[in-house]
């Protein structure tokens, strides 16, 4: 298992609501590939959200977000991490 | 307090070693804006970085990194959340 972190843009003046929503539709898709979407983050006025994820590849990642309605070409692989 | 997302390119090919040390001088730095650096992750391939943070402004959290010896202007606030 990779971890990932996928950029969206555009979602600019998205509400938290919305954001539940769209981050609902990642978690009854994820299953099917494997992968899992633990956290997502939204700057509604620059219209960025970040997700970060885990899951087996980038493609994987990328058809859970297709599969939601909200696919994005911007997925980073993260072999390392820092806290 | 507000969260950031801020966004480092141009990293390609750094070690987990050389991420621990930039992260380290962050922490260094962060205490005399208010700002704790809560974690990075790398993409060595790509050459990103995303670096999450807490802290009074977006500005504080460009000083810190500009203290740190590596500045980015792609620094996201992120009022909204879901895991």
């Amino acid at each position: 298992m990779a971890r990932f972190m996928d950029v969206h843009n555009g979602f600019v003046g998205v509400t938290a609501e919305q954001l539940r929503e769209a981050h609902r539709r990642d978690l009854e898709a994820e299953a099917a590939e494997g992968v899992h979407f633990e956290h997502a983050w939204l700057d509604p006025q620059a219209g960025k959200v970040f997700c970060l994820s885990s899951g087996p590849s980038k493609e994987a990642v990328l058809r859970v977000h297709e599969k939601a309605g909200h696919p994005t070409e911007e997925i980073y692989e993260l072999p390392v991490e820092v806290d």
